[in-house]
């Protein structure tokens, strides 16, 4: 195992420079941490090197043991991790028949919540609009690793949606009071499920795009739910209503 | 409105010790900030004091004016609030038939989401057995101010449990593989649903004290969800399930 002992050395500057999000775009590369999500990594064939402060190389791809400064300096924690990895931004690929549209989520754990749920409940492809970056450290995180297995589009949503409904798609839009009650929803056997932000829920331009609008049923004492929570259980809640 | 200029003001003194756990279950008080928390407070007749750094105040309760040094030393916030207030907690009332039970949520913001949508799908009363403290900054925060809206007792489980059995409650606990999937179960009019915590879900010493146990179906590829995510479809769930 090579071992790094500088926080100067050009591999270690060349890794920390996947930190700033230009550069994580241009190399298709980002940075994971922990066993957990590398391990997830290392499943999806996405874990290209390993960076270690401890002996033991967990995974069978290039690995470097590096000092706890060097950690300090790659790691997005508090407290540095003892296992960090650089991982390649999964290749797109065709959409599938369950889209999930993402617009306006700006909260990293919101994403990486709504990613773990979109990956539990069969969703294959997301397509993120102006939301936070998909690769920012704590959307990996509270993911739980969930975004390696999981097609990743960044497309301007209005035509996105134009596309896919040529090619017969539902387009399932949320809506806080007046859409259908989501346990009374048909839906088709292609849809796409488009989800708004922390602020006001999905735009109204992009509401107008949709085939139907949904919302979960709630006590009046409650506006809203928080985001990850109302995407999961349309999510959920479209895996349990008849099919059109 | 009265002003206060210095740090070492007595009643400063008094409200910054509400930072503290201890002395908010002393004191039976906690500090919300924010004009979106105040208003739900206001509303359940739970605010008691305004301090605020501008000259206006939004509800007609006791108000201090105050200056930006005061204002940091009374914040949770990084960059301190301009409106905060001192808030009571709600005296406990006899449960009625909606009931939460909380086990080992350590997380403010997850202990706040579950909050937000117990008040959302009509859960009336939250029973918090070894979890996060309910007035925490962060676990109000997440809550969006819901937290005034709902019975909260806190109470160690096993015992609670046994005294609501004895009332005809079904105890229906949440279990990641091995229940009945959530859209089949049939609920009792009286029930209490039972959430575990972030790391291993229910424990199993709980787990044998319910008299069903729900699943929530998902693919392989995903071990579990958000504990929030979880809590939140299951009220949902079981708000649209045949009763017993």
């Amino acid at each position: 195992m090579a071992v790094i002992n500088s926080t100067g050395n050009f591999r270690v500057l060349q890794w920390s420079k996947l930190k700033n999000k230009a550069h994580r775009e241009k190399q298709r590369l980002f940075i994971a941490e922990g066993y957990h999500l590398l391990s997830e990594a290392y499943k999806a064939h996405c874990l290209t090197e390993l960076i270690t402060t401890e002996k033991a190389a967990p995974f069978p791809v290039p690995t470097y043991q590096v000092t706890y400064d060097v950690m300090e300096k790659l790691s997005a924690m508090a407290t540095p991790t003892k296992l960090l990895g650089i991982c390649r931004q999964r290749d797109e690929t065709a959409p599938g028949t369950q889209i999930l549209l993402i617009d306006q989520v700006h909260h990293p754990g919101n994403l990486g919540t709504i990613i773990r749920s979109a990956v539990a409940f069969g969703v294959d492809t997301m397509v993120l609009g102006n939301s936070v970056d998909v690769y920012n450290a704590k959307v990996i995180q509270a993911s739980q690793g969930m975004l390696f297995h999981i097609n990743i589009l960044k497309r301007p949503l209005p035509d996105f949606i134009a596309a896919i409904k040529k090619e017969g798609f539902q387009i399932i839009g949320t809506d806080v009071r007046e859409g259908t009650p989501l346990h009374t929803v048909k839906s088709a056997k292609k849809r796409a499920i488009l989800i708004g932000g922390e602020g006001d829920g999905v735009d109204d331009a992009l509401l107008k795009l949709c085939d139907t609008k949904v919302t979960i049923q709630m006590d009046d004492k409650c506006e809203s739910l928080n985001v990850g929570v109302a995407a999961s259980i349309v999510l959920y809640g479209l895996a349990h209503v008849s099919t059109l």
